[in-house]
């Protein structure tokens, strides 16, 4: 393997910075960790300890590098890393989805992921242009929730919709003519919940495509955060058993 | 006025950064703004053209002042800022509340805010130590919101519940023996939902403070973003009408 570089978007690999997302990524896509790096600072502690001997049991190879951890997380305290091959899971055809479409933010896809994880949801679409999946930020945000969710991104709704014409669609629009309430008894065994970009939300023409969901809220404010709305969607779809 | 400072905590006045959070500022709470700074490169923008309006409306003095917006915002795209007096609010005692014990993130309790307006819940006591709520990042992650709310901010615990020993307590904790749709059920008229530090969580003697709630969610992770479990117990607690 050549030696490591910063994080860019080109390279096939990525970096779980942290002993948390380090933990995650070893024991839930284990067949994804090309190395662990720990810190020679970060030895002793228990967190770093727990680390080795996991890699030690999934056969991972490790490296103190405190260097080139400095260097990828651009921090000092930085005690591990796991050095993980880019992998997208198609999502599953038999459970309901999340449908991200342009989302801009490393951290808003990171905290989505996270609560996604949190209320069962597990297929993840991702439609571009959008944020990298795979950055640091991202995965560091998540806790590592993108090591146990099929992922996927795709060039367009149309190519996403294409594979999965039977999930009955709900798009989250401030416009949506559905309290929120009220489309969760419509969802039925297949159904994906679909959130535009943080600023302009879904493009008009969703309204047509399913269920046009509104979470009702107070004239007070111009709209939930992206990671705000989709929290409550999740939560409420969800809650009665998906 | 003296000459306008970086921002700091000791200071008696702080920065609503950006269109948006200024327009807010001078519509919510126009007592509580000394001036308007806008940059000379956004004179033209609509944004700022409508700030100025609102500005002579409230009579309230304008300034072109493009490096103090470089300095105070650290960027060089600021075009609007303003200077607003620093003002604490009691939690109104008829209205439901938001108690956040010890949050140590700006971006956190701003989100918390935005939520908390949208959801009608007006009234937020936040106990220290905590992250600074009036911070220029703390008012830019809530859009302003904090100019339409009552927020204090308290010694202690003890110290807000003196003032309020009649509102019904339900602090959000992992290990709640109450599921949020059955303390929902509890909530009567006049209660507080109270969350604890990102990290750490309330202390367990909270458990024994009222009804202990939990966020139904699975094992695979470890726990919801303080703001995301904040966001799902304002809109399950308020859906019904507050």
């Amino acid at each position: 393997m050549p030696s490591l570089e910063t994080y860019s978007k080109e390279l096939d690999y990525s970096y779980a910075l942290g002993i948390f997302p380090c933990m995650e990524a070893m024991k839930k896509a284990p067949e994804t960790v090309r190395r662990l790096l720990i810190s020679q600072k970060g030895e002793d502690s228990e967190g770093v300890r727990t680390l080795v001997q996991l890699a030690a049991d999934k056969s991972i190879r490790v490296e103190t590098a405190d260097k080139v951890l400095g260097k990828i997380s651009g921090k000092d305290n930085c005690f591990a890393a796991a050095v993980f091959s880019k992998r997208e899971l198609k999502p599953d055809s038999d459970k309901p989805h999340i449908v991200l479409h342009n989302p801009s933010d490393k951290g808003n896809i990171g905290t989505i992921l996270r609560t996604a994880l949190g209320f069962g949801l597990t297929s993840v679409a991702v439609i571009a242009p959008c944020a990298d999946v795979f950055d640091p930020h991202t995965v560091r945000a998540s806790m590592g929730a993108l090591f146990s969710l099929n992922v996927s991104v795709y060039s367009s709704f149309a190519d996403y919709r294409k594979d999965y014409a039977e999930h009955k669609l709900f798009p989250f629009m401030l416009t949506g003519s559905c309290p929120i309430e009220e489309a969760v008894r419509q969802k039925g065994d297949r159904y994906a919940l679909v959130f535009g970009n943080e600023g302009a939300g879904l493009p008009e023409a969703f309204a047509s495509y399913g269920v046009p969901t509104r979470i009702p809220h107070s004239d007070s404010i111009d709209s939930l955060n992206l990671s705000i709305a989709f929290a409550i969607g999740a939560y409420e779809f969800t809650k009665r058993g998906v």
